[in-house]
């Protein structure tokens, strides 16, 4: 079994290769991750972006994509798909859900 | 076409009940909106609810609609659809746009 491993700097490549189509929201100005969808839509010429968000940022996640999609709907981009779920994690012994939010643009 | 007209108080009611089984998210606090939503399916009956939000409060949205779908799955709540789009509006001669969201919650 061991020939079916893939090899660290192999596996390494794969996953940045997947998550380049991933946008997260973040605390950067609503301008850098627009130019983060347009980027892989235009010049690494990606099927899909996702961008993904968590808590205060769905909001921003949300502009991101409406301001995309208006700028590039001449090229048939549309948003997808929208799915929700929540994260559930331990804060100083007490249990906590945050809600993300995963928003697929593409063709 | 006179009797075709529907009068306006019988409109009045319609446009209530329709109404009925829409949460607008905004300045409360969040049990408020999840509470509204509960009473929807249980005591009115609800087949659908409605969570509309705009700007900064989708991401308030979000919480509500996964906060309500925990608590109703055993009831078979999921939420059936997302989408979201732009309100272009004027302020002070210039054109903004506001991102906003409705989540279906239903069987």
């Amino acid at each position: 079994m061991e020939e079916k491993n893939t090899p660290w700097s192999k596996k390494e490549n794969i996953d940045k290769k997947e998550s380049d189509n991933v946008i997260f929201i973040g605390e950067k100005p609503l301008v850098n991750y627009i130019r983060g969808v347009m980027t892989q839509f235009n010049r690494h010429g990606a099927e899909e972006v996702i961008i993904k968000s968590r808590g205060k940022f769905i909001s921003k996640a949300v502009d991101v994509a409406e301001v995309s999609k208006r700028s590039l709907e001449k090229q048939g981009i549309i948003i997808k798909n929208i799915t929700t779920s929540s994260e559930s994690f331990e804060v100083q012994g007490k249990q906590t859900n945050i809600s993300s939010m995963h928003i697929v643009l593409g063709r």
